[in-house]
């Protein structure tokens, strides 16, 4: 592998869930997955104001009490980082080195933002809304506040809200502390944190991370999820290899399924490296835009073994062997295999 | 560097402190380091009990609401993990590839030890107090659960306290859930999380944790720690290098200070690599077991710089421009280097 100090250093800041937080339907605070390009902001609630501006009739200026003060609404969300699984990719692609963990769900607590941009009169002429954070940095060369743009149709969705909340609690600094964006399906680049304004545009944003970063190719950004399951590796670790031990006999494998694209319609799972698969038991969804909790009944005898689990959603959208590659990394959903001892 | 797969996944499921998270007294929830050797365990809270035996003249079996109904006491500590540091020394340790930011200061709240292990009628004959947890595996080719021990002297001390609230909430499952051993002073290993055990010994515990892992070398255990200080890097990061652009002019310098072997006398900061140093300002105590904020007024003139600090404690302890180098890669408290590009 040959990992650098910078990935190294990325890998320290940036949180991934440990693979045994799976069994939470909601994943506590503190195991949830961070991405945080710059620094986490130090943000002064004196002085903080949302902005709402561009092609609008009437600007908004917006304290956090007055986005408190409008509906509110509570989704839980799995957010996942479109960088999940670059770490497995041939040849290697230097960048956050993510594994399989870069996944959380939460309750998210904020307010829609359909009501919001219609009150300000956004233009029917818009193209772009653009949201952009307090958190600044040079990425690519180039200077810039983190910004993010969706299409309006887009935004305009119900289930897109402007969070001040998760898991009931005020957000703390890492997840965009006053508020955030919160864009369910999408990849978590979507989600702005730290948001400090939101423009309505009438030409396509060109921010380095809207049309530079997120890109499969120069033609295709990165958008909604694609379908992954995750297991909760059974039997006890190794400290160091992670590789795991178990008892011979029943063994009960659980774990969550999720995409941006459609509901989870199915989970296979393999016990035998991917020759032969068989068909998960599904939970109820924790909601329509959450991930799906799964289990299988597994006989584990003496040996060793590779466990896998392959989801499929209703677009039809299921999981590789092996992710395609491209420059930034982005979209590997390819299978997850666990090596288990039994004895 | 060239760190392997294994390191890589320690590195994600093992959170570290964003500097930027220094500027905090009490690190949120979810910032605050984590350094998890097995799996976090799932408690059933139906059947968890808290065993306190050995050489006790009455054992007792506590529950959680027991342990609450206690005298609580809330203390401000510091936690440092043994291995913080480590990724920096050469030859390379194979092991949990800690950079600088193993730390956190929370607000823990829980019961005294000390009265506990009166009202079980500890033995004055006990030599060592076994504090073991629910998470098991296997380190060094030895499977095992994970536990510590302290000298009856040092379990008795008034500062030892079992814990089950972290800044006001309810331990979450990474912290320890639902009970946790706090040893202000001491490094990470020794704050044994999911404790499910305490029991008395006329024997020095001989388990791997203690015998094998955390050792300078084979007489020297690792206890307490050693003076360290950082700094919040100041102006903006670079995403992949997390190189430092700063404008010229007036920059207040801040960071924290701890030790366990003593208070903090004084702090020094250097802006050119380490051949001058100035004293810092230091900031009232968080807690007498907690960090000591410290800034320092620099004047940043156009050009590249190194910016460091070094502690000093109560003890006459200070930071070294090297670090000592050990099988296990312990205790590397050497001072931390800051590049900044000043334009």
């Amino acid at each position: 592998m040959g990992l650098t100090l910078d990935e190294l250093q990325l890998a320290a800041r940036n949180h991934a869930l440990p693979l045994e937080a799976l069994r939470h339907d909601i994943t506590p605070i503190g195991l949830h997955y961070l991405l945080i390009h710059f620094d986490i902001p130090h943000v002064d609630m004196r002085t903080w104001r949302l902005a709402i501006d561009g092609l609008v009739e009437t600007p908004l200026t917006l304290t956090l009490d007055d986005l408190k003060a409008r509906p509110a609404r509570t989704l839980a969300v799995t957010l996942e980082c479109a960088g999940n699984g670059r770490a497995f990719l041939e040849p290697h692609v230097v960048n956050q080195p993510w594994l399989l963990e870069a996944v959380g769900t939460a309750e998210w607590t904020g307010t829609p933002l359909a009501p919001l941009l219609a009150e300000a009169g956004a233009s029917s002429d818009a193209v772009d809304v653009v949201f952009t954070g307090l958190d600044r940095g040079v990425q690519g060369d180039v200077e810039h506040d983190y910004a993010r743009a969706l299409p309006l149709a887009d935004a305009l969705r119900d289930e897109v809200l402007l969070v001040y909340a998760i898991n009931g609690q005020p957000l703390p600094p890492q997840h965009g502390f006053p508020l955030r964006l919160v864009v369910p399906g999408w990849y978590g680049m979507t989600h702005v944190k730290w948001l400090r304004s939101i423009t309505v545009a009438d030409t396509p944003f060109d921010g380095w991370q809207q049309t530079v970063a997120y890109h499969l190719d120069e033609d295709t950004p990165v958008s909604r999820m694609l379908p992954r399951s995750l297991l909760v590796p059974p039997g006890i670790p190794d400290f160091l290899t992670r590789a795991r031990t178990l008892a011979a006999g029943p063994c009960m494998l659980e774990g969550r399924a999720w995409s941006g694209h459609g509901a989870i319609e199915h989970v296979e799972v393999s016990t035998d490296g991917g020759r032969t698969w068989g068909h998960a038991t599904l939970a109820e969804p924790v909601s329509e835009f959450a991930w799906r909790g799964w289990s299988f009944r597994w006989d584990a005898t003496p040996g060793e073994h590779v466990l896998s689990c392959r989801a499929t959603d209703a677009s039809g959208r299921t999981q590789p062997d092996e992710g395609a590659w491209n420059e930034g990394g982005y979209c590997n959903n390819a299978v997850q295999r666990v090596r288990v001892a039994v004895s």
